[in-house]
């Protein structure tokens, strides 16, 4: 189903419509489960194009996510979760003992998990809903259940994970929210908004809620090269949603706070590790070191589940290289000579001393992180 | 004349051949004058077309400075002092008295000043190149010479000025060199290069010479958003010259300082004010502050002409706003959603004490700046 940016909003609505199963405000939602179909919004042609995927295997969900169609941490757990169920869905008893088929149905989500968690390296929520997807499926195993009640408890994990990812970042956003004043301008980076979750989003939750509380912030958003997240996404989900955004390249960031229109930076992560140092889109580091320079606070809003208390400092964070084409030719127009030499790291790790605050859906996180972090991660 | 980047180096440089006159070097020059044509690169095309222009009136000239077909402080005041000649070209007596056709050339002189003037704000070098052209024509008519005499004079000064610029870089990669040392990782920020001057360029002049020298530097180019210097001349014109380039996208330049990769930052400046402050390409007040938080110098390198002492501080130059396409659709493709309000500096201000020294052609200059600044210039 392809949707024109051409078209009103109303035919847009009219359209969505057709698809909508449970979930209200479902126009930009990234992860779609029908209940039949996994419905993906294919994220590379925003803002041009409105064009949802129909995934029908792990396959096609591993690709969706190296190729970014889907991108966004969180998002990206919830679609490899679903990714699971479309490995599991057509399994049948054929022939073999209750047992049996419930162990190939084990086997089945193993070799799934261990094959969608190589779509992407840096994020943490990827490899978390993997590991809940296969913990689930264990317990259900030793719950004594048939093969097609395992298979729609498997999918229900999914749904919930998604449902469970709509509450913790409202939850976000209303900590974020007590950070924030009215008429601040609040500086993001990439996209953690609606569109990298299954609503409202980590970073940018605090100003949907803003809106919806009659609280004016003023959002400057960076366009985020190399892959313009911050151009194509959050400039774009903003604006549909009636908030005021800015959109800056990422090197305006500099001259924008000297000028005094920023009182806070706001990002979302990849992964924090035990010690809070932080990794995010390749550009966050730079924003960090502006934001301290400036005195600005510098905020980075996640789920419980990003944080990754097995990984030490933000050094053993892998991070992802990317092809050289994003940058010499990203727009479709070769825009830097052939051959010439291009690093182009994904991701950077910005150092927990550059870190004011982490907002999670159970409150707020200041240093020392690695006392306060695993202070945290024990109550929960 | 169209030369694609497809054909061989030995074609582009036989098809070049035929326009060569005087000058060595001259593939990559951006602003040729051919004793009867101005050649000008346009540079909005490169790297995927060598493109020349052939300009012949102040309009034309105007209009290639407007549209950024030729940029760089130094190549815009050369080709707004040939801009005054193509003015007066063509001028004859007329039936006048040889006093009044004097007096006719003055006045168009004057007025196609004014008029070039106009066609970008930031830039010293454009104002200083015109106020050059008019001081050099009143002293032609006070010296008792007839109209061909003082045109012939008025080629020669435009020819000079590109000539001492050519000097004046060289001079100028030549003191950066003292400050850099073999093996050193240098970042640097929009094109400064033999494509903003006449050759050499001023922050890459010390590139080439090191080269020249057998001495190993490691050039990292930020691509420079929004309109791409970085990439598209930068990353060009030292790739053309053998020089070790990589190309990185503006927000990784805090990530590459961190991993220790850079030992210096250097860059052009479009203006300097009295006090050291230092106007130049977007991104630049980003790159500084940069550098300070990584213990890095910071340096600026410019003729004496980009020393504007008339202007007391950094506050006081005009910042252009260019439009929004360039943000929003500046690869030919639309990257950021319609209406979305945007914010496109073309400049920003460096104040003093991020700027590590200043290097000109009369050697290297230091804080207090007001003080070191106005000594250098007295003596000039």
């Amino acid at each position: 189903m392809t949707i024109n940016q051409e078209h009103s909003a109303q035919e847009i609505f009219e359209t969505l419509e057709t698809l909508e199963t449970s979930t209200e405000h479902a126009a930009l939602q990234s992860v779609r489960w029908t209940g039949e179909q996994l419905l993906l919004l294919d994220q590379r042609l925003l803002p041009e194009e409105i064009l949802y995927l129909d995934l029908k295997t792990p396959e096609d969900v591993w690709e969706a996510i190296r190729q970014l169609k889907v991108r966004g941490a969180p998002a990206i757990g919830i679609a490899a979760a679903y990714g699971i169920y479309l490995g599991v869905r057509h399994l049948t008893v054929d022939g073999r003992s209750e047992e049996d088929a419930n162990q190939n149905l084990y086997q089945t989500v193993l070799e799934h998990a261990q094959y969608l968690a190589t779509s992407r390296p840096t994020a943490v929520n990827l490899f978390w809903a993997l590991d809940r997807m296969t913990n689930k499926t264990q317990v259900l195993l030793k719950a004594g259940l048939n093969l097609n009640q395992i298979k729609q408890a498997i999918s229900e994990e999914a749904i919930l994970i998604q449902a469970e990812d709509e509450e913790t970042n409202r939850l976000i956003g209303e900590h974020a929210l007590t950070l924030f004043e009215d008429g601040f301008g609040v500086l993001t980076h990439c996209n953690a908004g609606g569109l990298a979750t299954s609503k409202y989003g980590t970073a940018l939750a605090p100003f949907y809620l803003a809106k919806e509380k009659g609280m004016a912030i003023q959002v400057f958003a960076d366009e985020t090269r190399p892959v313009l997240q911050g151009a194509r996404l959050t400039a774009f989900e903003l604006q549909q949603a009636g908030i005021d955004v800015t959109l800056i390249c990422d090197n305006m960031a500099g001259a924008v706070m000297a000028k005094g229109w920023i009182q806070a930076v706001i990002v979302g992560t990849d992964r924090v590790a035990a010690n809070g140092d932080v990794a995010n889109k390749i550009g966050t580091y730079s924003a960090a070191v502006l934001a301290k320079a400036h005195g600005i606070p510098f905020y980075v809003a996640c789920p419980l589940s990003t944080l990754d208390l097995n990984t030490p400092t933000g050094a053993d964070i892998p991070i992802e290289e990317r092809h050289e084409d994003e940058i010499t030719q990203g727009f479709g127009k070769r825009t830097a000579p052939k051959g010439v030499k291009v690093y182009n790291p994904a991701f950077d790790i910005t150092p927990n001393e550059y870190v004011t605050a982490i907002i999670t859906e159970k409150g707020i996180i200041r240093a020392p992180y690695t006392e306060n972090l695993s202070r945290l991660l024990e109550q929960d």
